[in-house]
């Protein structure tokens, strides 16, 4: 949320004093002839209007009307662990943020490092998402939109998630389980095998693909900057305004 | 966060024009003491400038400079259960929602409702806590403020909101254990102390009063509104410009 300073009120009456005070010239120029009296003319209204400006422009800073509340959009990756979501959601939140829309980056590993023991059985999962919904739903009432990457293996918690909040694109991120394996440089997936990590989604927990979702993203198929583009094209068309 | 409409460009072109315009038709009247010659220019000039000005205010709308971030604060409300923690809460609430500054109220019971289970021991508190801390660090992050009232009974979990959001302001609402059970219309220090609630506060769980609060309500001898007009003029005076 932004307050305009007295700066930039200033600023705008100076630029604008420039367009309206030369149109001034021209015009008494026309009308009368007399160059050297139309240029008086101009300055004495300059000094003026750039005062009367300047309370005009504070005068309306306290209006609210004509300001719109933004719509807030909720982009919910979800996939396996691995499946590439936090890489293309990170890329996918840079190019919103350039759009100049209030939004905020919300991603599962920043969350589980931040407040421990959230847990990974069925219960605790879906309790974690429905805080994450809280969490959503209250940006949303200050049009703050959001991308989440989530691996939110449950449908009722997706569902959850689409109850609680509004314009719920949810992006599933698809990816074979070999291509994870593969692309798993810390171990996960053998710590998740040989027992150590428990209930990982993929190994020892299910995985419930999305009946439907807004957007899928093979990644098999696309490479990262093609979808990345796919989500931002989607965005920008149903929930831009320019 | 809100964005400004085409209608609002329009009508405030139209509401300068009437004072810019006026003091062109001044200035020429007094310059040529032709007022037939002053009208028409004057007309000319509308026209012309109506759409210039729709121009110049469409083109700012795009500019960010002199658009300053709100500073947000967090009024942390702490005490007994039925201090009077949410009474006085909502009231503030609804006094600092008056100046049209981004703000969210953030209630204990409202989130526990929304998501069960949460626990009453020392650490499903803290880390309840913790929780919210992020919730209102995330808010900050977009210029919201925060009105919370929790018991939150613990040094640490407060101590842990305060290193974790900024501007935090706690209120300590005071008020005698007898106090508290002589407003408990549902019975709930009923239930505590029969053990049918566990871990409750001041009764079965300690409360451990604050060493350090911004504000201290003593709801013994202070009345509601005067708590509220105390509350609000100290926000107003450290963090709502104007």
């Amino acid at each position: 949320m932004f307050t305009e300073t007295n700066q930039r009120s200033i600023v705008k009456g100076i630029t604008w004093r420039m367009i309206a005070t030369t149109t001034t010239v021209v015009i008494v120029y026309v009308f009368f002839g007399r160059l050297d009296l139309a240029i008086v003319a101009g300055l004495i209204e300059s000094v003026l209007k750039i005062g009367l400006y300047w309370a005009h422009e504070r005068g309306w800073h306290k209006i609210r009307w004509g300001k719109e509340r933004i719509e807030p959009f909720n982009l919910w990756f979800t996939g396996l662990p691995l499946s590439g979501k936090s890489t293309i959601a990170d890329r996918v939140f840079i190019e919103l943020e350039k759009l100049n829309i209030p939004i905020e980056r919300l991603d599962s590993k920043d969350i589980r490092e931040l407040i421990p023991n959230i847990g990974y059985t069925r219960d605790e999962r879906n309790n974690h998402i429905a805080r994450i919904g809280h969490l959503i739903k209250t940006l949303q009432n200050n049009s703050i939109s959001t991308v989440a990457s989530f691996v939110s293996p449950y449908r009722e918690s997706r569902k959850q998630i689409r109850d609680m909040v509004k314009n719920n694109v949810v992006v599933y991120i698809k990816a074979d389980i070999e291509t994870c394996k593969s692309r798993d440089l810390k171990g996960k997936y053998d710590k998740a095998i040989s027992g150590e990590y428990k209930n990982f989604t993929g190994v020892s927990d299910i995985y419930e693909e999305p009946q439907y979702a807004e957007i899928v993203i093979d990644t098999d198929l696309l490479s990262i900057d093609d979808s990345v583009t796919q989500i931002v094209t989607y965005i920008k068309k149903d929930y831009i305004k320019n």
